[in-house]
């Protein structure tokens, strides 16, 4: 292989140099505080479990985008983190084990064996927040107003949100008796709107129902698609009447605090059906095909960790929040050039401004003054009657 | 499988909760904020790579702590990071290609596929710094010292440090004609001090050449060491003369930047002697048996990605400098516990005090006041007058 092979990265990998790099640990930071500010508590996940771990109660989706090894210890499988949310909702229901709710957050890199779609990175540094142990609609407002405020944070311009309830179809599904391959034959139509499939689908189902299950393909569309809602729907079953009040509680609080937030409902697209339970979210921005920002509600994942536990939280990319927002991220760089001198006091004089905060970078052998410009330098350190003094760079 | 067993972790593999977490958050900034003082720039390496660019250049023992992958769209063979360093040197001499010298600096997990010992983790969270384009002992002496200020941040007690220099048996065994096999056989005899198979396998090298490497097995101890090295080695090769030289030069810098520091020489123990070509050095505590901090020179590996490149670094663990550190690392946590309560004018209060940099929890549905202790709050927002106030939490 031609050395020039040798070195590229494979697809979807990606390297950061600086200054990028550097931004991103600014925007990370910054994330982190926010997180910290609302009351999350950040926890380390391993980037490698044992498969079964990793995969509970997460559906088939994750699966196939997880890299799998075998432990040389064990002899078990392993696989790679595709996702952090799993392992977190392990955490909460297995280790910490707390009474009441509990908010934690997480920063780190995730790896996807096939990318989410064409062109997208298969190495993301997954950010998030997760609030367990409350069922209520104010839990899905507060992580979905912390994920507005992390955009913002960012300054991510011309943000939409998609809002959903897998809580409506599954209702209407579970008392039109379709389960399992029927339950999900309809919903692969339902998500590519195809009405004649749909319409073919429920002709064994009771009429009312098969109405409302046709129904959903329809209901899209700006506010007034839970007002049409309500109508399509009216004499539902209970589960399902609950869930779009659920959702118009939610879309109303979301409207009156962040009022300039275009927001979009789709009853019957449902990102991530066999993971999430309730609300479910996505942000996009124009020109980019996926989401940038999602989450939902996911109850039903705490019964798998051995303990059934409220759960709703979202996630994001911390290289995509960086590349699309407008946020000042770099810090103006400044620094003070010292010479290549072996003298002790040029040496207590170094550490006396490190201490200070200042950036100092001492010359190697032979590194002219130009040398400072390129590293950022815009002082000197200059012996001036025997004492080490910071002198602009220029003299 | 039992529920219990389906969610333990791999050995070696750790998750890490609250508070521990945020620890290491912090002291991970303080760690990178360093770096930045001394002019490192930060890079943010892949957690996966072709397996040929991960150990180019880095020797067997990196490949056997490496987890291979096979990539599903290449169709070739991956490795997880088990060292960053190989990795920068790459960014080093095949991406950034600067002219002069470069400083960077780095900051995130590895994964070994075997632990480097016994109940030692298999995920430490790897931090280093790097110092590429310059070959002369001033580079070695600033890694070395920026090391020594990476501990001293972590406040880890009771260091000492270790220096070797590969130089010094390479120039031997070079001059001595042996290579290949008996170059490794003499090399792991000597690791072990093993004084009668090293007199056998040096028993066809001529003799005064043979006494030297002979004498390498005992070359071990304090400052004392190096006299007597220049001693039993004098009318040794130049390439050896000018190591011991330069090892010499380092040790003097050290013992005046760092009197108090124990520094101890051991010219036969050659740590990481398929990757190191200078000064190699590793710090220990007491009750530690692995080094907890280690680099050396490796200039040769800057070759292999193209373009040959002096280079020196040391890297550490970030979960070890917080469990054997003293800093004090965690922010007495105070907040401001928010009432259960959907009055907008509540929500703007809370958006004003976290745009302060407050931590603000929000009371979810049936949460008793008791809950604000718990979360870590000090003070409650009450409505007085009609307006949301700050008050003490007991009032």
């Amino acid at each position: 292989m031609a050395t020039v092979d040798r070195w590229l990265l494979p697809d979807g990998i990606e390297e950061v140099l600086p200054p990028e790099a550097g931004r991103i640990e600014t925007a990370r930071r910054r994330v982190l505080d926010l997180f910290q500010c609302w009351g999350y508590e950040l926890v380390i996940t391993p980037h490698v479990e044992f498969l079964e771990s990793l995969l509970t109660g997460a559906g088939q989706d994750l699966d196939l985008k997880t890299f799998k090894v075998i432990d040389p210890l064990s002899g078990r499988q392993m696989g790679l983190r595709a996702d952090i949310t799993p392992q977190v909702a392990r955490v909460d229901a297995h280790t910490l084990r707390r009474e009441g709710p509990s908010r934690l957050c997480y920063a780190g890199s995730v790896l996807h064996a096939k990318p989410q779609a064409l062109a997208t990175s298969r190495s993301p540094i997954q950010l998030g927040a997760e609030l367990y142990g409350d069922s209520s609609t104010s839990s899905d407002i507060e992580v979905i107003s912390l994920m507005l405020e992390t955009l913002s944070l960012a300054d991510v311009p011309n943000v939409h949100m998609d809002l959903g309830h897998v809580g409506i179809y599954r209702g209407l599904a579970c008392a039109a008796g379709l389960s399992g391959d029927a339950e999900q034959r309809l919903f692969d139509a339902l998500q590519r709107k195809a009405m004649d499939e749909i319409a073919q689908l429920t002709t064994d189902v009771e009429p009312v129902l098969a109405g409302m299950l046709r129904a959903l393909a329809r209901l899209c569309g700006g506010r007034e698609t839970l007002d049409a809602a309500r109508e399509a729907l009216a004499g539902a079953p209970a589960p399902v009447l609950e869930a779009l009040q659920g959702l118009t509680q939610i879309a109303d609080c979301l409207a009156e605090r962040y009022p300039d937030l275009p927001l979009y409902f789709d009853l019957g697209e449902l990102r991530g059906y066999h993971y999430h339970t309730g609300v479910v979210f996505a942000v996009f921005v124009p020109g980019v095909g996926q989401s940038i920002a999602q989450g939902g509600r996911y109850d039903d994942i705490g019964a798998d960790f051995g303990r059934a536990r409220p759960a709703t939280g979202f996630s994001t990319d911390l290289k995509t929040l960086v590349s699309l927002g407008n946020a000042e991220l770099a810090a103006p760089l400044t620094g003070i050039w010292a010479p290549h001198d072996a003298d002790p006091a040029l040496w207590q004089a170094i550490c006396q401004l490190r201490g200070q905060g200042e950036r100092v970078v001492q010359a190697l052998e032979g590194q002219a003054c130009e040398s400072a410009l390129s590293a950022g330098c815009d002082r000197q350190l200059v012996l001036k009657e025997d004492t080490w003094m910071v002198a602009p760079l220029a003299s």
